[in-house]
C-alpha cells in the first residue's frame, strides 16, 4: 500500500499530465509547457537529439505544431508512475496524437523533481514507435 | 563537490557502460546485458514500443543484430550521470553504431538501481536521431 504521501504524489503527477493534454487540446503550448522545469538545465530527448532549457523547447513545439491540424488532439495512457525517494519520480506512458493529416504515437519516459513543494518535469525523452 | 560515495557510485556507473561496449564489440550479447537487471519487470523502451523483461530483450537483440555486419562497432557517449538518491541514478548519453551496413545513431536515457550492492540498469529508453 503507497503511503498518503505517495498516494498524493502521485495523484499531483498525474494530475499534472492530464492538464497537460487539456492544454495542448485547446491549443495552449504556454500551458502546456507550465509543468516543465523553467530552467536552461531542462532536457528534453527526441527524434532531434536533445534540447537543453525550457525556452528552447518551447519554442521547438511552436515551430513544428504551428496549426491546429498540426497539434491534432493529444493523449496519454500512464503506464508507470515509480517513486523513486522523495524527491524523485519516474514515468512511462504511450502518447497519442489524432490528426487529419496523419496521427502519430509512441512513448515517453519522464523524471520528475519536486521543487519548491512542486512536482515538475526536468527530463523528458520521447520516442515515435 | 561528489562525496566519496557518490564518487564511487558514478565510477561504478560508468564503468558498467564501459564494459557494455567491450562486450557488444566482441559479439557476445549475453555478456552486454549482464548489466540489465535480471528480472520480468526490466522495461525496454525504443522503436518496437515497450518490452518488458530480461528474456524479452536478450531475444530482440539476438534477433535484431544476428551478424557481425549488423552488430557493427558500438560506441557510447556518456552525457550526464545523475544522482537522485543513494538507491537510483539517472543516466543520458549518446549511441554511435558504426556499421558497413549502414550507421545508426541516438540517444539513450537509462534508470539504475542499486541492487543487493550492484548499480543495474531497470529501465532502459534508447532512440534513434
Amino acid at each position: 500500500m503507497l503511503s498518503a504521501q505517495a498516494n498524493k504524489d502521485e495523484k499531483e503527477i498525474i494530475d499534472l499530465l492530464n492538464r497537460q493534454t487539456v492544454s495542448w487540446n485547446k491549443g495552449d503550448l504556454n500551458e502546456f509547457m507550465s509543468g516543465y522545469w523553467h530552467n536552461d538545465s531542462l532536457m528534453f530527448v527526441g527524434k532531434n537529439g536533445i534540447t537543453y532549457g525550457y525556452t528552447n523547447a518551447l519554442n521547438n513545439y511552436k515551430k513544428n505544431y504551428d496549426s491546429p491540424e498540426k497539434k491534432g488532439k493529444l493523449f496519454f495512457e500512464i503506464i508507470k508512475v515509480k517513486k523513486l525517494s522523495a524527491e524523485y519520480y519516474w514515468v512511462l506512458g504511450k502518447y497519442f496524437l489524432k490528426r487529419t493529416i496523419g496521427d502519430a504515437s509512441g512513448n515517453y519516459t519522464l523524471l520528475f523533481r519536486k521543487i519548491n513543494g512542486k512536482w515538475m518535469i526536468i527530463a523528458d525523452h520521447s520516442s515515435s514507435s
